[in-house]
């Protein structure tokens, strides 16, 4: 089958980055000890704000001022949870998009069953995992490894359509292929790096990407997919200048401060598969 | 107005470098995640040596055979600063000084209540913050995003004075232009690059720059002179090398590894405005 | 003395980094918020997953399906700890290698008294410190400065020989040169670079690397030799590429990545002292 590239969806996201370099959006971070420092950088490097908060005490408030709220439990403890719930309640009231990453689910209880909580009592925007996680939330268990995706899922497509035409969010599963779905269209895109798995935290930050873009427009597959595209863009670009993972991620955050209109309309790779 | 350049502190800088490295003080801190790593190398940059500690049941003991304490809120929660109350209290007996960074100081009430509340209770011997920050310990909010600093602030020479004057403390703004008092004096530092703005943590590693100094000698304002300087100055040379905001961070730190007298008698930017 | 060559366990090692390529071991930490970023991506570099997870409602059935369980209670509280002996006992029930990293024993009352609980309620395999904590877990105090090592302490091999005899567990101490004994043979190592003390948490890197292999083979001597040696010789290959700490540490993990046999069998300086 031959894929009909999106060229609608690209040709907007150079807007999009403009946007976000001119609002400068702040993007309240609930997330791991992990990657904090990383995702924050990246926030930077894209020209928004980042503020990691987490103290049940004030994250209403200061996600009363943020353009978009990422969850990431993947250094969760209940009470962080509780914090996710209180901010999330708040952003659906205020309408700011929630972003969530369900780092390690189907790896413990813990972990499935929290994630589960926050759909089910947040009105969540767009869920970005990896298929191992999306399918776990899905019921499918035993494809997490930890915090990685193990073994192959055959019908990747079907479960991510099924589940955003259920839950009424963006469902996006991020891979060697991304299958983004808002229940309606499928898309994938075809842009990465291999050398993306051998750094942690490149799943929380192409979230973080994903965020970034949602603050800034109300089409949040559209955001979706200018975080997902312009983050694997820039791996890309990194990987020839790179000798190795940690060369390859200082290139990779170089790349992407200095990625041009240009760059994105010529590389991006994303096709509406329905 | 011509400004007088300060040669008499310039010249003591290169003295406390060298004592930094020979007396290797340990530098307590009591900070936030997302910058917990880059403090610690900065801390061994300059040849001091970092430990974080926060358990209320062992900061005491740990403070103790500390050179300076660091209280940066930037992650808070009730509890840390309960710790951080309980470790500047010991500080303040042994006379080991505090350097506080009120990291989102007027975001939310929690910060600025929090802030407050460690000026209050303990002395602090430099205050150090971003000038939204520190506008907001003094009344004045809605210049806060987050943990960035938004938005000109006409009188902060003024600012900062009055606040140095009625608190008894160091206190320095860092910007573009950092402003630095101890109630009598006041100066400027016109050191520094904009890529520091492009990387998170440098607010806070110019707290712990400072903190560096302020445990080798007893004369604050010189010590917060030095940590900015040299921190800034390496900021100016590392810019040349990098080509964004992580080959930026690699430099910056390289480089003030290799930081010489030299370097810092021909590049400081140190002017007395009163 | 002229030290003899320990050619029987150097030509093990590159069958271990192959295995540990091809297993990917899950590799569990429970550790300090300074390095968690720092030892997943080392986690990373060698082939394996890393996982980081300590809520107590979690930990049990996470380690359950770790290869290996790393407990580092650098940033501790009391509450960390509870979590570490929890998973560490489920650890011991299904035999796999706990990994101990007594950040800053010695210190604090609250760090020597936690870690010796852990080795005490726990079946730990391998103990990885600095002289001064090692030192400081057999009643010897005063040896560590926040949480590194200072002074010389003359009779080291002694005490990891006795420690290691008394206890049934393997003792690694590690510095310019490395001690490592399981109660019968006695261990050097020279491979390493000065340059690892100008960056944090190599310590903490050192012990992730430890237990990367030791999720791989069950001859936990020959697995702490395979992490200390790869890690060291990387270090010695690093230096000469860069500059100063920050481009070191980027080079460590890069020429990690790209190790080779050749590399391990050419330049390993593992000594049989006894």
């Amino acid at each position: 089958m031959e894929l009909k590239l999106a060229r609608d969806l690209i040709e907007e996201i150079p807007h999009l980055m403009a946007k976000v370099k001119e609002e400068k959006p702040l993007i309240h971070h609930i997330t791991n000890f992990v990657v904090m420092n990383d995702t924050a950088n990246l926030t930077l490097v894209y020209g928004a704000l980042p503020v990691m908060a987490h103290a049940i005490e004030e994250v209403e408030e200061m996600v009363g001022i943020a353009q978009a709220l990422i969850l990431n439990p993947g250094t969760l403890t209940p009470s962080w949870v509780e914090s996710m719930i209180k901010a999330g309640k708040r952003a659906n009231e205020l309408g700011i998009p929630i972003i969530l990453d369900p780092v390690g689910a189907g790896a413990t209880r813990l972990r499935t069953e929290s994630n589960l909580r926050l759909l089910k009592e947040l009105k969540v925007t767009v869920l970005r995992g990896n298929p191992g996680e999306i399918a776990a939330l899905m019921g499918n268990s035993g494809l997490v490894k930890g915090v990685e995706s193990v073994g192959k899922i055959s019908n990747l497509e079907d479960i991510i359509y099924k589940f955003a035409t259920s839950s009424g969010l963006i469902v996006a599963a991020t891979g060697e292929r991304d299958i983004i779905s808002d229940g309606e269209r499928i898309v994938a895109i075809d842009n990465g790096h291999s050398w993306l798995r051998t750094i942690t935290g490149t799943g929380c930050m192409s979230t973080t990407a994903v965020a970034v873009f949602c603050a800034v427009t109300d089409d949040s597959l559209l955001g979706t997919m200018a975080g997902l595209t312009t983050f694997e863009i820039a791996a890309e670009m990194a990987a020839p200048k790179a000798i190795g993972p940690q060369s390859f991620k200082v290139a990779l955050l170089d790349v992407l401060y200095n990625l041009t209109p240009e760059d994105v309309i010529n590389r991006s790779k994303i096709y509406y598969l329905r």
